[in-house]
């Protein structure tokens, strides 16, 4: 489903109705805002009704896996991605990076970067893309971890099931900058700017059970 | 629709059908994971189709409250609150608190609390109930701050839509704890633990146009 261009095709879905100006379809900016993340919310259809449940992705190329249970309700409804239709699915990943705060309750805004993903998700069931998978999937959340941590075994990887969604009808949102107050607003006493958001980690807690003599890894203290 | 009792009846829409020992029904903990956000995924069908988009929240007694403008796709379906059937939502809210790193690939988790919410979202139309809205929208990012703004005028509130979604079928899923390593990877050489996930704000930054005499107000300094 990749293609050479730098960006996605936009579609009558994924042209905003508002805001069309923070709309954006870059390949670069929506793989940026993906990469960032490793948590999204799947939404899916079940009896008519919208389901939304955050979920643990990573991106290969132009392909979004989802990691999950072959008992769960969105895998279960995947199918087994040859002779199942799939399932409609919508993804989004949000970052938040600041609270606009402006002289009038109505131009309080946020700063923020976000992803929109529309398509049908399909079980992996090819081994070689799965273990690819799987290992992106581990390596999103904490790079370089794959390879210091004991591969799934043939039980393990026939309890795992990971859908895979292309990216192919997809947009990107963004806002940034200060509030956008009216001209009339600006005298009034109020506090008035950005209050930048902040993401990070704390301190790795190793496992009651972890022996003393394995020290810390470089990729934690780098991350 | 708020009742007297602590916790939320479950249905069989809010019984997980996997890890069922992290879901939990009761009020005080869905408030407080609702509460320490401010942002939700908000989840419809459009044309058949799921749509997931980010938006702000607040919650206000046992209903939460999700702003847009009235141009917005979800709020215009949500129709006028009163002839119109309504909108059928997921609002799903989730903090992620910790990598969960395990010896084997398979058992990395991540600690984590959600909440859930499906029902029906309808538009606020009572004017006072929209003012108390939209102050909590406000308050809900930045406690004590839409005392400090100017107040929605006629325009701007009628440019505004706000959509009600009563708390009654919820459900929080919650993840504490280091990994859950099978006995035969204890002794494994990888390191192996929790890296917590820590959310925070930098220094404010004042708008260009911001009077300097006009202080950092308390609110600010004390998130």
């Amino acid at each position: 489903m990749s293609t050479a261009a730098d960006t996605y095709t936009p579609t009558d879905r994924t042209v905003p109705t508002r805001s069309r100006n923070r709309a954006s379809y870059d390949k670069a900016l929506v793989h940026s805002i993906l990469d960032e993340a490793y948590v999204c919310h799947l939404g899916f259809v079940r009896d008519g009704a919208p389901v939304v449940l955050p979920t643990l992705f990573a991106r290969v190329g132009d392909s979004l896996y989802v990691h999950g249970s072959t008992g769960s309700r969105p895998l279960r409804a995947a199918g087994d991605g040859v002779a199942a239709p799939g399932l409609p699915v919508c993804l989004t990943v949000t970052h938040v990076d600041g609270l606009v705060l402006a002289r009038s309750a109505f131009h309080h805004s946020l700063n923020y970067r976000s992803v929109v993903v529309l398509g049908t998700a399909h079980q992996v069931t090819d081994p070689v893309e799965l273990r690819i998978a799987l290992d992106a999937l581990v390596d999103h959340v904490v790079p370089g971890r794959s390879a210091d941590s004991r591969p799934a075994n043939a039980k393990e990887l026939a309890a795992t099931a990971v859908i895979r969604l292309d990216l192919d009808e997809v947009s990107a949102k963004v806002r940034t900058g200060g509030p956008n107050d009216d001209a009339e607003d600006l005298g009034l006493p109020h506090w008035s700017g950005v209050v930048p958001v902040r993401g990070g980690y704390g301190t790795p807690v190793p496992a009651d059970d972890l022996d003393p003599a394995i020290a810390l890894p470089a990729y934690l203290t780098a991350l």
